[in-house]
């Protein structure tokens, strides 16, 4: 039986487009918000679940970093960076010069603003809850609208053409997806990994932010995200979720870790998983797995007075 | 003449409510969105402009982040705490049991869940672009909306009247407003000030946030908040926006953002202003102005060999 | 039958004071020198020795200093802080104001110098190599010199008698004095527990020697000696003695011990032994063993992906 | 008239060598101690002193260091590192195989014990108070050594012949000398420069190290030695000797020294002066003079608020 993937929906987000990336063969499951895919995972009417976590231009998508907070523990298992490339889609036999009223969400909006300006200066341009909601509307005969600006993916769910590709003013923008499952065996280290936390203070005294990653640096473990979010109890109370490299299963990680666990208030384990990238980290003098395992034995020796 | 202040409107959001109570007096010009607000205060059409920073629950404002980070340089003068309380406002005649549409902002129906489902079971939400909106569309006869929760101040200049009061199902929800304008004298050093920060680093070598955060410690400056946005180059590559104790005038905040600005890409200072909580820090031992101050004279007389 | 101590003798010394108080009941073996009381311990010819660490005033017994770095690996297994008082003794029938020649250690002299100007002006004070040498000497029928200062018990070795008792400047200056066993088992744990080392760096880079105490911070293990000492391969080459609170069976100690082994060259352990003054150090928050069997339990469950 | 200069003397030590070299046309004043030559400085005898600070073997001169810390202050002006070769010396026709008796310091004998132990293994040694003192006695017609173990130019002061040189068992043993002159204008930066500091802590909380190490890392200052020494105040209570790169009118080095003065109990500045190694130190980004220059005119205009 094959494996069944809730997702952001509806059909043709972008996060449809990571989802067939990441698992070619998978079932779909579209759901109308972030949580209602993760819960459909927790609930276990799927296998997975595919979410945003951050977008180049944009940054973190806070409704995830908060789910995976507060939520029923889930466990990310893999990542995929996805390139943003948004298309103008229309219903067939529409023109360019034919498009006088455009829908798309408001980051498109922001994204594409040279090419509105050039190409479509004179259309109105209407915010819409996602680029496929867009451009699903697109698609219906009486639509009010033109055109939508959406992944092209989404032209194909909603039998659209594509007017124009690739229409964003960077061409460089990526957005960071991750998928979830309900807690179990991790994934295994493979030398180019990624762990990611969240953790909340024990306590807020000043330079407790510093402790926190200099139990990171003592380990010769890089930090590659930090994002600071409210805890809800005030302006001035957050808690942080951290990318670092490494595996929880590679001793340094681990160490770092413990020694989080150890000062911090509560330290949330969101998974370790194989980076998109495939960059291997540079491991500082002394903080390999069989330094680690040297130094263990060492310590064996000397506490036995065998100097 | 008056003062004059944009602000993130329209009539009746809760920024307006802040800038009431910020400046009693001041002529106000309500704008569509943060952008227009501050671009108002940077073209001379207002004196100053008044925006939501943060959120005790939401987080981060992303937009007025990224403005100050990137838009022409503006100062912030004054910050408020505002509790955000939501009032469930209808048109006149209009009882509980009838109201079978609200209308309101989607942070808004996630902060008021309880209430509607205790109060309202059976009523169909939708989702507005701004509670002062959806007041607004309330006000009109023909509204198929029975209902909106946004702030009272709406209520009163849509001419609503307030059914329920303070519907939140927490009651200590915060919002930061932040009150700006154009470079220029910084208001003085109070005692119990805050500065404001956007740093972008010089490359992205591991330890650089260690690095500035030591920037801060080894002075006695205490981090009040701290949030990193994507510089738009790709994941992985962020800038960071700082809050700490203290103001640009105190002589250990001083050299910290000399220090900063050293070893750092780029430093923005955003401003020093009072503290809305009227909290003075704990001055760590040796870090005063006098301090400061004797250590100079003190290293003026050794440095020409009177020791 | 007894144990048998070597000491750095001849008799009469303070260091024979002191391993009459820690071990009464001991047979005494004088040795010449630091080195070779610690040689007899390392040959078998003696059970253990005690020798002199360092002193409140002069600082650090080098000899001991180098020896437990260069040395055959011995094991620190005790503490003692012996106050040091001085005697001005002669031999019987001698008055003070017989007294013209005076013969004893330079520190000696360093350190009753008030006493000397106040109650000896016109007499010659002359150098001996010990405070006991010089008692034994002063012994001897046709000695030269009239009066030797020591400590109490060389007066009663060589049948002197107690002219002046207690006439050091300060009467707060104490020596530490260590007694140092084979390797073998450790000294159980007390709760007041020391541990000293030898730290040899890796290479000299900038800021070694702050990588290295935040080992020890970051666990929370308070310093409470260092010495550095130099390699011998040149000016600006040392290696560091450590002392710190806390025995190497406690995980924060263990835990630290292993972060300088793996990062630093090379780390000689010298033994973990309960603190003379019996004060307990204060366990920073987390660092208990508890908090480290808590930690490593959590990250047993993580690491099988139990969140 | 010419510069007149207090020594360790006798004539013949390596102090007069390191003198000579330092300050070739010079007029010498030997003195019996480290804190005679030094007070004879102090009172205006001499228009400074040349002194030991450290041996590569031997490691810190601790009266050196006690005098610099506690007497009337000096500064050093100028650092030699000297070679110590020592050589056999002995009175005109006599020969190696006559040489039954030997007379040197006890450093020497330790330093040169292979070439006793291969070429003089019948012979006695015996402790001399100084090298120079042991060339002196065995110069006098009458005296009961053979030879003696020292400088080459003791055997030049005292008329010896030199039987064997550079006998030391290491070739690369190197001694530290300092020139030291009353308070009063520093020597010229030169861009390869040392400054010596002495540090007493305001308390002794734990980190205190720590954070004294910070002052000098956060600026880009490397240490590049440090030596505990005892306040006299009783075991556990130390004060700091800092050798560290770059000159007091570094602006980094300026900034740590005020950032060290405010935080510690009293930091005492012992002088600024080329090192002898004529290294130049590699200037960590941000922290040149040109670096703090423009750091600290960016701060004047914000604080102006011209952003």
């Amino acid at each position: 039986m094959s494996l069944r993937l809730a997702y952001l929906g509806p059909e043709g987000t972008f996060t449809e487009e990571a989802l067939r990336l990441m698992k070619p063969g998978a079932e779909r499951l579209p759901c109308a918000t972030v949580s209602a895919a993760l819960n459909a995972c927790r609930a276990g009417e799927a296998d997975g679940a595919v979410v945003p976590l951050e977008n180049s231009l944009e940054g973190a998508i806070t409704t995830t970093l908060d789910e995976f907070a507060w939520g029923e523990p889930l466990l990310i298992s893999a990542e995929l960076l996805l390139p943003v490339q948004f298309s103008l889609l229309a219903r067939p036999d529409t023109e360019l010069r034919h498009i006088k009223r455009v829908y798309t969400h408001p980051a498109a909006i922001t994204q594409c603003r040279g090419f509105i300006a050039r190409e479509l200066p004179d259309a109105v341009v209407v915010a819409a809850p996602s680029t496929a909601a867009a451009a699903q509307e697109v698609s219906l005969p009486g639509s009010p609208y033109d055109a939508a600006i959406a992944a092209r993916i989404a032209g194909e769910h909603y039998g659209l053409v594509e007017i124009a590709a690739n229409i964003g003013d960077r061409s460089d923008t990526v957005t960071r997806f991750v998928r979830v499952s309900r807690p179990g065996p991790l994934p295994e280290a493979t030398g180019s990994d990624r762990t990611t936390l969240v953790v909340f203070l024990a306590d807020d005294h000043p330079g407790a932010l510093l402790e926190m990653l200099t139990e990171f640096s003592v380990r010769g473990v890089n930090l590659s995200r930090i994002e600071s979010r409210p805890t809800g109890e005030g302006i001035g109370r957050y808690f942080f979720h951290f990318d670092f490299e490494g595996h929880v299963s590679d001793a340094r990680v681990g160490e770092a870790l413990s020694g989080l666990h150890r000062i911090c208030g509560e330290v949330r384990f969101l998974g370790s998983y194989p980076r998109a990238d495939g960059v291997a980290p540079q491991i500082k003098r002394g903080t390999a797995d069989a330094d680690f395992a040297e130094a263990g034995d060492w310590l064996t020796r000397i506490r036995s007075g065998q100097v």
